[in-house]
């Protein structure tokens, strides 16, 4: 990505991620190294950058920012590791790496995933805010992460695959907007809440995370035929293998291209008001939509 | 119990439990019905409780310990279902009824588990109390939650049982004092917190707390010896058939109910500056070394 920002904003993030983790000498030794194991396998940072590009888009400190955005992977992290358990997607391979429950077991994996979880509210509520914006930061990954998002679009991709049940388009948006674009949108809204954004501002970037959070998955689906598996760190062609509901099987590979392009269009909108300052989100949002792996 | 107050708070943690879990005939039906299911067994509800006598011990309105009263208990449910699950305790019984993953599945007991962790934060988030006294609270809870509670005595609980270490004394209280006495510490501290209690008092408190914590899991594993299972809704003598480490195969039955007795003398101690009004804090006390399931 070319904004120099991102690179420093990544080293913050992953340096936030190392001072809130437990330290791995100490005791419990298995549950502190798997935790760790699980965030610092090295991902995108997606959120993360998030959270610093939409905080200082209202000039808000970075330090501030440092907290929202580890906190935002925590949850991440942790998701990653109950869905790759085996009574979930069953998946070794992550970024590459073995994941959490091979390198360790389930029972560690299971534990450290609820581990994560409270870290990143023990972490968020010691962001150097005003306390009614930490309750508003705390009350926001809350509400993404639970059962009216993150895990309830996950018990939808559940009851998808499991049941064989055919999801239609809405079905499929519905789903990716709890399952990733719920976490998305949290991450963008804590940052501006870090700059004290109002309430016109939060709603417009919720219209560019939403468009946002649904390209990236749309991306994801289209990657998962294309791609190959060295490139992406994990097995590719696994969708269509476990016949699941994705764009390309729905609308076909054009049909999720122009839906890509739509959605790019609908970023554009949501930030024409921020002008060049926003310059840094959008390049996020084309990442999304056209990141190879 | 004989203090009339504690019958009432039951049913306010019980009414605002119900209030704080999403709508059963919602989608996803599945993950809402599995979250009710988890939380609305019907257990002694010891935190909770424990969060209205601290916070009236201090005048704190009842309506603002709703929140802290349902978010622990969100969180000791959690943790019940990913105990029970089977590559930790694999356990299909729990209260007389079927545990979670039993009644549904195992990989909707982990997001079950997942979305109530998410929804005590949330809860916790919108108590009516000052936005300082929130984040304390929010902040409170996510530390007993995790590595450095909860989950990190959990996860000494899985080294000791998997490994076949044996513990001594020391290292069996510490594995309680995290995996049930930090969430039972927590909780008096929620309530103190939403009193305005001053340092002293919630140091008090919190001798007091640490001396019930360790004492409730004396109780449990002399009644795991001594119960039968109809009684206590689970099965009785699990912990010796497994060889794990309690109070009575350490120091003996006698020397349980000795360090009872113990407890129970710093827990009055902790409690006598504040005199009588203290009195339905001592009567938890001696409940939770006293009770017979």
């Amino acid at each position: 990505m070319r904004d120099p920002r991102l690179a420093g904003w990544r080293e913050r993030a992953d340096a936030a991620l190392a001072r809130a983790l437990p330290d791995p000498a100490a005791s419990p030794q298995a549950l502190h190294a798997a935790m760790r194991h699980a965030v610092l396998l090295g991902g995108k940072r997606m959120r993360p950058l998030l959270v610093y590009a939409a905080g200082t888009l209202f000039d808000a400190d970075e330090a501030a920012l440092d907290a929202p955005a580890a906190a935002v992977e925590l949850i991440h992290a942790y998701s990653l590791v109950h869905d790759d358990l085996p009574a979930m997607d069953d998946d070794a391979l992550r970024r590459g790496q073995p994941t959490v429950h091979v390198a360790y077991d389930e029972a560690t994996a299971i534990l450290a995933g609820d581990a994560l979880q409270s870290l990143a509210f023990a972490v968020l509520a010691d962001t150097p805010v005003a306390d009614g914006v930490r309750v508003a930061l705390l009350r926001t990954l809350a509400e993404a992460a639970g059962a009216a998002g993150m895990c309830g679009g996950q018990a939808l991709d559940l009851a998808a695959t499991g049941g064989g049940a055919s999801l239609d388009l809405a079905a499929l948006e519905r789903l990716h907007a709890l399952k990733t674009g719920a976490l998305i949108r949290a991450a963008v809204r804590m940052g501006a809440l870090c700059g004290h954004a109002g309430s016109g501002a939060l709603a417009a970037l919720d219209r560019y995370a939403q468009a946002l959070g649904l390209a990236f998955q749309v991306r994801d689906d289209i990657l998962d035929v294309e791609g190959d598996s060295d490139t992406l760190g994990k097995t590719a062609g696994k969708d269509q293998a476990q016949a699941k509901a994705t764009f390309p099987a729905l609308i076909g590979l054009e049909g999720s291209r122009e839906r890509l392009r739509t959605l790019a269009a609908e970023m554009r909108d949501a930030l024409a008001p921020f002008g060049d300052k926003a310059s840094v989100l959008q390049e996020l949002g084309e990442f999304a939509a056209q990141r190879d792996h």
